[in-house]
């Protein structure tokens, strides 16, 4: 088919004259990598970032319960901000130091498409989840039994929800994540306009918010393991553990989407991208 | 008149003297674009932003309605922020892909000031419908009953108001918009700055919180009608297909009022724009 | 004293050192910028950005008293970030028209620091005062009878509050509001980062939402002038009319004292200002 | 053990190779200092800043506390927004003058990392506990008996709380915040990107926020203890006082840790830090 053709041609074409530099896949396993200070140091700023990330929303959601009675609590808003602005101000402290992960979800997509290696994406998890289990501890020591009357922060199905419903929304929501990170890491983005990074945390923090204002009904929001999993081991009833499947699963299978549609279908062929913005899409 | 005179004189020195180029108008039909790969894929992009926008949005209207009492949800408020916090992300994530519309109203303005082809409006038009439609759906989906019972996000006139007020809004919320994105993305700018693509979407995603925060009360918020089209297939009540065409005819004549004034009279003299920021505007 | 000679010789480094130019001051009556049509052009846009910034934001507060029971309205906050956003928005749209003022009070600030012609800070100030009464004019004719119902958006001193307390309000709202527009124009600040003008109209935006915030509770908030002429005229109250003057002389005064704290305390000597930003504030 | 050599050769190889200066650490007494003029306008400007930082934000928490019912106020919510858009907006604006502390807690971080000397770190303090008392007396002067009536914003350890929370609170909101600061204004990220000094306001003002949403339910979040020390002088009762020390204490332990993390963790060695966003963190 000639249009099949034509759009061969147009890749090749693309590909041979695009002005950025992709830079190449991440080894699989690197051992070089475990001899540098900045490994480990990655290793402690994502975990601390999650550990102030979750300390930080959790006690925003039991402060809220508490105080929920005469609209005397920040509302649901609030909370929807409190996980939208951490993950800004977060990703801005440490987008130099670890690539701003903070979520296991993130690293998985990244490591599809071989930004990071697989010992870094395993350690990376790591240090999340237990970054999380210690934040929401805090929490926990601090409020006492407050912490354990307001539910913990924990997510699950809410009522009227099927199990299907949770899964289909963390999904979704994920890919929005995760989709805006690429987008805002794409190196043809960089190559235009070199201080992308510092404004990449932005549009990461307000996908989170979004995601939050549209699913807190629903699932109370996961599209974060290490966030669900921390909160499900400090709080643990059997209803959380029942669901922590969802907060897996569900993540994991939209940063695989995002990370499938950005790199086959939005990357198919070099564009001039952000010179041609609005006036002239169609180089 | 020596006013008059002394105006044209300027008009040419100005467009003598401009230090930046307006790119040559798009051709009415441009055979060559649908050779290429990139139009295919801004077509996928503007379909897959338009599906979130509406998920996300209409999600946040029906998980809202759900939860309502005792300050249980986002408010009014949270659901203006859901509007115009997707937008920022999705122009954001789009704009060197497609161009970032997700709306065909913008679309519409940009094809009058000749940003894009005719052949490219219109299949713009048609990706962001059919995405617009499968967003509301899969939040049907989702939530079943909630979805019927809390009126499907669906854009109508308000009791108590006329439908020229209704009209009226839809024109002047447009205008807001349309106006925001001619003057994010005029080339004069761009030529001072390269970096607006990258900042140009906040204040494009604050235009339509700002015209939420206004008319949510009286037409639900249309501004776009694609939101409108696909809440009002997938909801599809007789009330909201009697007031459809006020979502199309307002976006677009407010579209058409937003290009001629900037085409027209913004446009009508070059100036040297940002240097003389408040500190010198007379030049 | 050693100190005050000492700070006189500063000075005078300071002013043969600076690596910034201070453009040069406007002249009080510039008979040139007649014959421009970027005059005319920034007259207009003036005139439409006031009234898209009444329409919008008296919308917004009709749209919440209508609605306010149950918690069914944007709310105060909501409000605030009406004010706010919009000013965000349209100081964007329109500074490299006309200075993006949309404010008599910001006209008089620049006008005192010699930025502005006497001539062109009078028709800003006329061009504003008429796209206000035309913006609630538009509100009012709109929403008819909920416009009067509601208090028509118009500023006065709440009960419980002396004139004097209304009176300081206004008096430093105003003093945030342009302390922070000299802040972020000035030619110190652009010399060493050519793309501030793109920035500062979020941190603009955000002191009106901030003293929206503050103030709402005991004037409504004026820090503009023709916000509240406009409504004041279209209102038409005399408790309305009796206020009225202190929503003049109080933004005036405020915007004396920040010029005069902008020019003659901040810029009393040359600093190599960002350059040093936390790290080395003491050249 | 090799790691640890391996560890060693890498630091050095870093301080080698960077690409940034690193400024000298302030000396830490500077007898030149106090002939410059910039050295006392830095003073005021403190002075003023957090003046203005006071009056609005603990203004907004009266009005919000005298016009609660019917959810007729800005909400919890609205006055977390006033503390962190405050901040953004001020720290905007004095950032070229005087640094932008606002805190005497920032500024005790800064003090521990060098980058201001003995006497400027004492005189900042005292300007910054002025502005507050000031701030503080303006919002009592115009509100009179509703000051009193509503606690006067002070900061308190809340009912149902231990003391020792209220300081864990305390130590771990300052960390967030001034490890935000010294995120945003670490050299490394200035020699890549020149204009992250006009970036980093909003991320700190981001973090301010955030913790008022965590934990203004806990101690009404001081992190701050010119605006603790600022309320109680004006309000003064006992319980106040009391708890003032949680106010100081807390916020000097979070600086310094936060100091601690940045300086001795996180800059062990030289990374290339923003060019390698996310993409490539191994290097």
């Amino acid at each position: 088919m000639a249009k099949e053709e034509g759009k061969e041609v147009v890749e090749q074409q693309g590909l041979a004259a695009k002005d950025y530099t992709d830079p190449p896949p991440a080894p699989l396993v690197d051992f070089e990598e475990f001899k540098l200070w900045s490994f480990y140091r990655a290793l402690i700023a994502e975990f601390i970032a999650t550990l102030l990330f979750l300390y930080i929303t959790v006690a925003t959601v039991i402060g809220h319960k508490r105080t929920a009675a005469n609209c005397g609590s920040v509302g649901i808003l609030g909370i929807a901000w409190a996980f939208g602005g951490m993950i800004f101000v977060l990703v801005y402290c440490t987008a130099g130091i670890s690539g701003g992960h903070i979520n296991p979800a993130v690293t998985f997509g990244l490591f599809l498409a071989r930004k990071v290696s697989l010992p870094r994406a395993v350690l990376y998890m790591v240090a999340q989840c237990l970054g999380a289990i210690c934040g929401v501890g805090l929490v926990k020591a601090f409020q006492k039994s407050f912490y354990d009357m307001y539910g913990g922060g924990a997510n699950s199905v809410a009522p009227g929800y099927s199990k299907g419903t949770g899964l289909g929304a963390e999904i979704i929501g994920t890919f929005v994540l995760v989709y805006t990170v690429f987008s805002a890491t794409d190196p043809k983005r960089s190559a235009r306009d070199s201080h992308v990074p510092v404004l990449a945390p932005l549009p990461i923090g307000f996908a989170v918010f979004m995601v939050h204002l549209a699913t807190i009904p629903i699932t109370g929001t996961g599209i974060n393991p290490a966030r669900s999993f921390g909160a499900a081991v400090i709080y643990g009833h059997d209803k959380i553990w029942d669901d922590q499947w969802i907060f897996w699963v569900g993540p994991f299978l939209g940063a695989f989407a995002a990370a499938f549609y950005h790199q086959y279908i939005l990357r198919a062929a070099a564009i001039k991208a952000l010179g041609s913005f609005r006036s002239n899409p169609n180089v």
